[in-house]
């Protein structure tokens, strides 16, 4: 089932107490053979999203009422993984969080110290610190019932979720993203993993997070350039699927560069929602078949982002592919040179870079096999037939690409040159 | 949903072409809410479960038709990780394997050698085994909808499923289990794991296998003591849910122990859809809840592994276990004396032993508590009221079970001095 743009949009627009379902009815099934039996069945799974602002302040419920009490248990126990770069930057976080569990001591314990592990890529590319998580659910003595709460950007998110998913075969994981990035897609997602041998997520799984809290105080300690990165995937998921969304983030760009937070957070919601929709809706949850349409523009992306050795962050890699996708699209005559115009546009005053040299690099063409080896079969990627109107195509025209390429090149050239 | 004994037994009574479903119908459902969002949303797996012999001749097609080709993506890729026991045992089979492959080759191609690695619980005690299966799938370039197929014993099952489920977050598995426990058992289920911080299984996923191929051969290889050592799960799965299939184990112990290979495919085949039918039919294949009612017996197996430092076999600690369990559903009134007796003729039929020293140890009892934290939440564990009829407890008489222990104990001092 692929959902269109329009449903989508009904769900959003639609009064709070909207419910949006779907009949992807799926049933358990033993079908005999001579020689054996299929099974089919389904495995039942429920994400909480909510959103909020000083998610520890002590009048605040949202946390310890996404907890599930087991009758007769007593307090949940929680172990809480925290990314150094956000404790760093607010030093009362840890402080908060003890008050917090505490003053909810009939619901909530903690069950051991909280743990600080290094933020950003590092938290992937050394396994040490998915060691260091598993070791201490174990220390901690966590079972299946028991929760994990880890507050971070998406690296941390990422390895604490692996570690989490595979500990015991899963502990209950309560995501709490602070970075603009992954408050918007990734920590909304039902991926984890890290790195290992060179590539970006070789190891990971697919398991949905109990609960995502989103809470927008954080955005206010971000850096001016995490805080535009962000913003590239909110594009990204406006361009496939809703153009009113679209309209919405490029009426915005002065408030968004004049850092408005509650500008900011309603797009980011806005954002989250419809990724958490297409991963429900979509139909392929755990992407076991081959098309993933919110991927739009990440061919380039993750390429670029390898090419420059990750000197890029992943959003701006991603406004990059925006950029050499769109251009694509309208050299192939499926999107109106405007449209194309419009999303550069929106894209730059964001303030986010519209092309680098790394595009030029021979292997970048290589992007689009690793692209497809990571999906596995053939390769499927998302091109634009108009700002919220995305399709699938299979095949990419080398010599095309290559011009669209030349073209972000030249215009970048000439807004070197004013 | 739980499962009725009559209701499986109408499964396996069936002619050849019935099919058994159960609605257990999910939808994809977004509820609003003023403060965010409630997902829920199901995933779909599919198991193909196929009994044969000789699954590697050139005749037979079994294997080479359950792979599932890509349009226009060619023969299916396909890396062999093999037990290493296996391969001593049956010197010709890494060149059947290759053999069966290259005859084939339209539809299959080997994407590197063959891997082989340590059986026994060494695979899962030694992470490098892990690592090494990783490694080997990363240098040989698979990706999602390529195949790892995995012969061996339910130690090799675990380690290679464990690295398949997690290299890009999952590479299709197809296990071809080999001894008698894992063809009826653990090769059939949908875990993994290897052990980790002394813990058994304790890093893990849940994750279904593409296929599972059954090939009666392997039996023929096996010691004697492997050959009982499987039957414990059989009868277990029988206590639980169909006194017909016990009395069918119950009449073949004399065929069974003159290794009668036919009897004992049969009795296996039973037990592994009947183990299939529960995780598909029980409602929780995930073990989202607590409640596991296929575990009898197995709190006090796990901890008679445990503190006889893995002398039994584990489908030896397992008849311990289901005498334990039986006497104390004696003890407690629930099940008639006489047929906790056919009980333990059975498993004594059998070769398997009826008893431990290990039992009067004093942290056997340790060992509820230790499932219940595996288990998650409070404990529950199955208890029988009668032959092919379990029910769940959530509190054990830590006397009623002691006195459980010295009527075994008893009974062994009498089989020794006859």
């Amino acid at each position: 089932m692929i959902i269109s743009p329009s449903s989508i949009g009904r769900f959003r627009e639609g009064p709070a107490s909207l419910s949006h379902s779907v009949d992807a009815i799926t049933r358990c099934t033993l079908s005999r053979r001579p020689d054996g039996v299929d099974a089919q069945f389904p495995v039942g799974w429920r994400v909480r999203l909510r959103f909020t602002r000083d998610v520890f302040a002590p009048g605040n419920g949202m946390l310890a009422e996404v907890f599930e009490q087991e009758a007769g248990a007593g307090a949940c126990r929680l172990l809480a993984v925290v990314d150094g770069g956000v404790a760093d930057a607010q030093p009362g976080l840890i402080a908060s969080l003890r008050s917090y569990v505490e003053a909810h001591g009939r619901r909530l314990r903690l069950a051991g110290e909280p743990l600080i592990v290094p933020g950003g890529e590092r938290a992937k590319n050394d396994q040490g610190v998915f060691e260091s998580i598993v070791q201490t659910i174990h220390d901690a003595g966590l079972c299946r019932r028991s929760y994990v709460v880890v507050i971070g950007g998406g690296a941390v998110l990422d390895a604490a979720g692996f570690a989490a998913a595979v500990a015991h075969r899963g502990v209950r994981l309560i995501r709490i993203p602070t970075t603009a990035l992954s408050q918007d897609d990734s920590g909304v997602g039902v991926k984890n993993s890290i790195n290992a041998f060179g590539k970006k997520n070789f190891l990971g799984t697919f398991a949905p997070p109990w609960a995502v809290l989103i809470d927008s105080n954080f955005l206010t300690t971000l850096s001016s350039r995490d805080w535009r990165s962000g913003l590239s995937e909110c594009v990204k998921v406006a361009l496939v699927k809703d153009a009113g969304f679209f309209d919405q983030i490029a009426n915005s760009v002065d408030a968004l560069n004049a850092r408005d937070v509650d500008v900011m957070s309603a797009i980011l919601r806005r954002s989250a929602e419809m990724h958490l929709a297409h991963i429900v809706l979509g139909g392929d949850p755990f992407e076991l078949t081959a098309a993933r349409p919110l991927d739009f523009g990440h061919w380039a992306a993750h390429k670029i982002e390898q090419i420059t050795d990750f000197r890029l962050r992943h959003g701006e890699a991603v406004s990059i592919g925006l950029c050499l996708d769109s251009t694509y699209s309208m050299l192939r005559g499926w999107l109106r040179k405007e449209q194309r115009g419009r999303i550069v546009d929106c894209l730059g005053g964001l303030g986010l870079p519209l092309y680098d040299a790394a595009l030029q690099r021979q292997e970048l063409l290589d992007g689009l096999d690793e692209f497809r080896q990571h999906l596995g079969g053939r390769l499927t990627i998302a091109m634009l037939r108009g700002i919220g109107v995305a399709f699938d195509v299979h095949e990419v025209d080398r010599g095309v690409m290559s011009r669209a390429v030349e073209i972000l090149a030249a215009e970048s050239l000439r807004l070197l040159r004013p």
